[in-house]
């Protein structure tokens, strides 16, 4: 591939809107075993065979093209995290935490750059991380509508936010140091760990 | 208190490494209700009364003045968090668990924001952050010897350390939003997620 062929035949046959998604999941690939300081614009037009300008056309700059990638990597843990629509809440929360764990290990290397810039200065991309950590979150709930397994509380809110940042900090570090655990070991702790919590809770007034 | 005396005679009494303790302590005060980015040297060398060109003297500039900052409130947490020296394993871990929610809940904007450096790009406040977390962490094999609460496994070990991660953002999120619960409610949740996490692991092979 070379970055001075941006108008080759074969590539501007597909629409604008088309060619932006099919560069925001090239980044998503690059992103799974790279940190976000790692993946810059000039590899990734490298990657995609295009020129630089024409990536600075699409995404507006470099913040533009961290946010977008971003973005796309959000949705594609939400998607690829979504509980089937059939069967018991406990079975649906375990399908989508199993989702979760393998999208994290899939991903460790972007996930934790993601986790990073989330929590450092920048003010975009840690707006991205917050609002996906709350859909997750907010997914305990629609998915067991009845409060059978996590009742909807204020303190239940409390602990699940918590259990989420050790169910983060757990998977990307078992990543690299699994202590002996299998991914079934881990998906146990995981999915025990939850009721346990909230066990630990007053009884709500 | 001006800026303009350096040398005034009261000042000058204490030996530089007194005075260094001093300023040090005054940083950390300071950060207890600002974030990182809030306490600047100019701000410290108000409240002290002293130049700036002297405290650049003491601490060889911003980045030197933030690290030692951050140290001397990673030594204060240690010191405040020690369990007592008697009584039985659990009562001694439950006063250094009362002790850091005290700490961080005193402490809690300050905290915050070395939470949220440590996760960023400056590696020597990353370094004091996880030397501090790792101590803390030992404090559970020392206080228990015998490993009758916390058995030192590989396994343990690493859910110990998603559990810190989940008491971090517990009490954080706790200052903001206690969620009707009170801190004894919270100290409940703290001490017995942890026994019941290491529940939920496989038995050791």
């Amino acid at each position: 591939m070379t970055a001075t062929t941006p108008s080759s035949s074969a590539r501007t046959r597909l629409a604008p809107g088309e060619r932006r998604t099919q560069l925001l999941d090239l980044g998503v690939r690059l992103l799974a075993t790279r940190s976000l300081d790692e993946l810059s614009i000039d590899l990734l037009a490298e990657e995609a065979g295009i020129s630089r300008g024409l990536l600075y056309h699409y995404f507006g700059g470099k913040q533009g093209f961290y946010e977008a990638v971003v973005q796309h990597a959000a949705d594609d843990l939400y998607a690829q995290t979504a509980p089937p629509s059939e069967g018991e809440p406990l079975e649906r929360l375990m399908a989508s935490l199993t989702g979760y764990v393998d999208y994290v290990v899939a991903n460790h290397t972007g996930y934790r750059s993601l986790v990073k810039a989330a929590s450092g200065s920048n003010d975009a991309l840690r707006a991205i991380y917050e609002t996906t950590f709350t859909a997750l979150a907010e997914r305990f709930f629609t998915a067991d509508p009845g409060g059978l397994v996590i009742p909807d509380t204020p303190a239940v809110r409390l602990v699940l936010h918590a259990w989420q940042a050790m169910v983060e900090d757990l998977v990307l570090t078992w990543c690299d140091t699994p202590a002996d655990l299998t991914r079934d070991d881990l998906l146990q702790v995981i999915t025990g760990s939850l009721p346990a919590l909230i066990d630990t809770l007053p009884p709500p007034k």
